[in-house]
């Protein structure tokens, strides 16, 4: 029995390569765009850097084993820690530092619509900057990357502050609001009824989850969050203050985006460590998961590293962004326009015909040789299913005068020319 | 204590990434311009790909686990049995099938110059093609990207044939060839004592093993080849036949480069199922490990997929072949000519240099906003030392005339322009 690839992994065929490195370069040139630098991390790390620092949720879901020398590591469940550890081993560099990486991602999770077991992550981060023209500039590049690769209008940002939850939830009573955050983040995956028993469980009374659940209900535009809040419960100045900087964000994203961005406090994101602003990206039909996610986490670097660095930064897997993308129609495959596929009449031309694509492909135009396994009719064939534009033919006349049979296999017509006359070729 | 990495894997700084980025898409686009497609493999796969099809050493040197089903799993340790496992999936595909990947690729080895534990290969096969002009494609292919990469005359590549050795091991009345290929292939890595009481250990007598010795140590033109064999031994028709298809091959790769090919007994390549031509790409003064290395083999089809597909490919792996771009001055980084540093004389002109920004973003260039920490010379200190051109600085005076301060941070000297002027810059 042939053997089968393991579940929620991909075989990627080129048909969707082609679109992906298209999708993946125009990331990558938008991070380049605004100063931001590549860097590599590896895929195996021991399992201790993700000990209590990504929240319990993560370690069980990790691709972890004992190596040959019964050291515990695992597959990368995320990147942010090994980021974090090689900026914490270079304290050369001048700061701010604009990092981004294009890792693989694991976790053992029940493959579903959006989630894989394995999936490429974009991560970008500004570490040493605590200013909210760092958090805006952290968005703003999530959404240009969004707009520049056809979703503008597809999606919207919502956004929080989890210094907001802590004094708007210690306002209204709540001990321990960083166990409430947990159900928080599920509250828009389970039923009120689920909500309001998951918040019983934890010791809050009916009135007080009641007002969780009023407060996580609210979305609004940040200039009118604070009027919101004021109608559930009383303000604190710091509430207001950590309000006054999500809309002083939200005013600097309009910079980079005509996108919507909203105050949601039902954001408060899975792990453990952001300190500050958290944000989601969501389809604006709210049919798909989180397109990319992310949030200041200024206390990462002192325990991974034993050093103060503020920072920003955000996460965007593939497999969303390809649902979303295929959605809105811009998951198309483009045509190459200049490529080549050389036929010989016979074997003995080969000769020819590699130094001709020799010629072409050093101008990076597309060449295919037949490999000469079969007669000029089907090679013909193969030329048309390769997807070629031009079929090139070369036979003994076409060597001795030096002109070459062309034939356009979209419009079918066959002309005959010199080589500094073809199509896309530019002699120098 | 920081959390170390682990050992033989790698953390990517900016300094190197960028050039390894520029050689990946060398790689990349040459691929492409003989008509190469891109897919991707999964990173871990059932152990059982790898049993009886790559040899023991091989599975030795694995990173396997059972995952959380009790599943025997392994993260990749090559990528052809994926590949080809892809391929037998999709039999709508018109063959010759020309693919190449860039996977991550683990091995639990002792880490050494030129060894990690984790690196990047480029795997290139076509499939479907049994010709000596396909196996002369995948040589071409690995030279022209050397040549692309300035490693023109910096490398020679070594060849032969495994049903050659067959044939040659056996005239001289060895039972078992593919026992002694073992040995072969640590000729170079071993004394000749070492090497003599391997064979014995085989149950080779004296006389035969100082013969292996000596075909082993042949190294010579192709076209010279059968001369330097008949020194050695008498030459069946089958060897003969083999090494003029090696000739035939030679001559064709003539025609995609200049550099060095040569017929070399000592080749014949680890991994088990190689089943005609074996190559490798060294260094020309032998200091380095292989650079890249492949083959025919077409039964491998059958065991994964029980379909007959010929395959010839080669993998190369990025650490020796960055050893060797360093060697030879090629591993240099290129500073950007197109890039801006914006400073603002206040905070309140973030959102002027935010829309300058986005304008000069859009139109690919690299442009970084300081985010408003520090004041003015701490701006321009930053924008030095930040690899930016040019500084552009933004105060009330430049917001209310519409013209920018430029200072041209390798000459240091400051013009006053439009923004249409800006160098680089090309308004529509």
């Amino acid at each position: 029995m042939p053997l089968e690839r393991l579940r929620g992994f991909r075989d990627i065929y080129p048909e969707d390569m082609e679109i992906r490195d298209r999708v993946l370069d125009t990331v990558k040139s938008t991070a380049r765009s605004f100063g931001f630098s590549e860097i590599d991390i590896p895929s195996v790390e021991p399992l201790d850097l993700y000990r209590a620092k990504s929240g319990e949720e993560l370690l069980g879901q990790t691709f972890n084993f004992r190596d040959r020398s019964g050291r515990e590591v695992t597959l990368l469940p995320e990147a942010t820690p090994s980021v974090v550890r090689m900026l914490t081993a270079r304290k050369d560099l001048p700061k701010p530092v604009r990092w981004f990486c294009l890792p693989k991602i694991w976790r053992y999770e029940e493959p579903q619509s959006g989630r894989l077991r394995e999936h490429v992550q974009f991560n970008a981060d500004i570490f040493g900057s605590e200013s909210e023209a760092a958090d805006a500039e952290i968005i703003g590049l999530a959404c240009t990357i969004l707009d520049r690769l056809g979703l503008q209008g597809h999606y919207e940002i919502r956004m929080n502050d989890r210094l907001l939850m802590d004094e708007i939830l210690n306002n209204i009573g709540v001990d321990s609001p960083r166990e409430v955050f947990s159900a928080i983040d599920r509250f828009h995956k389970v039923t009120e009824a689920e909500f309001l028993k998951t918040l019983g469980d934890l010791g809050l009374d009916e009135k007080t989850s009641s007002v969780v659940m009023r407060i996580a209900s609210t979305k609004a535009d940040p200039k009118d969050a604070m009027d919101h809040l004021n109608r559930i419960s009383t303000i604190s100045d710091e509430a207001k203050n950590r309000l006054k900087r999500l809309l002083a964000i939200s005013d600097l994203v309009s910079k980079y985006t005509s996108s919507r961005v909203v105050v949601d406090l039902s954001i408060v994101r899975g792990l453990s460590y952001y300190t500050g602003l958290v944000f989601e990206a969501f389809d604006i039909r709210g049919e798909l998961r989180a397109i990319l996610g992310g949030g200041r986490y200024d206390s990462l670097a002192s325990v991974i590293g034993e050093q103060q660095i503020p920072a920003v930064g955000f996460g965007m897997g593939d497999v969303v962004l390809e649902l979303l993308m295929k959605r809105a129609g811009t998951w198309v495959p483009v045509r190459s326009e200049k490529s080549y596929y050389i036929c010989t009449i016979d074997r003995s031309l080969l000769d020819w015909a590699l130094t001709l694509a020799a010629h072409l492909r050093s101008r990076g135009i597309k060449t295919i040789v037949d490999l000469g396994d079969r007669n000029i009719s089907n090679q013909l064939k193969m030329a048309s299913s390769s997807g070629s534009r031009y079929a090139i033919i070369i036979g003994q006349k076409e060597v001795s005068t030096g002109k070459l049979t062309l034939k356009d296999l979209v419009k079918g017509d066959q002309t005959t020319v010199t080589r500094d006359q073809l199509p896309g070729y530019n002699p120098e």
